[in-house]
């Protein structure tokens, strides 16, 4: 399945505990769309929030973050990784 | 150790084996400044890589990218994780 990195902006100041609960949000609701969200990373003094999906599409991803409350700014198919 | 998440720009069209090589020249000399690649995500279309690493700073992440000839354009500390 197609891997995704996806990037939210404006998360400034975001904790370890939103942090938590969005990436739970997403896993509570990603098998409607088939999509499964690995991993997670966030840069609090920017407000940057990067997150590794495997998906159908990437328009399957932004459903999941959007329904979830956190729609990605950018989502990059990443076929090739090393 | 901390860690980094850092991003290049206008990689369009990069190849499985040229991400492998620019991977590999960082791992040839991550030692110096004690820092360690530790995954690469490439989005050819976009022209977009991303670099997990864990490093003392951000400076040394970007000394060793510098020498191994593709400079980041962003780094990002990522102090949380999921």
């Amino acid at each position: 399945m197609p891997q995704f990195m996806d990037v939210h902006h404006g998360m400034e100041g975001i904790t370890a505990d939103q942090l938590n609960q969005a990436h739970q949000a997403d896993l509570d609701i990603e098998k409607d769309e088939g999509v499964h969200f690995e991993k997670a990373w966030a840069d609090p003094a920017s407000g940057t929030v990067y997150c590794l999906s495997e998906a159908p599409s990437a328009e399957a991803v932004q459903r999941i973050h959007e329904r979830a409350g956190h729609k990605a700014d950018e989502i990059h198919p990443v076929p090739l990784t090393v």
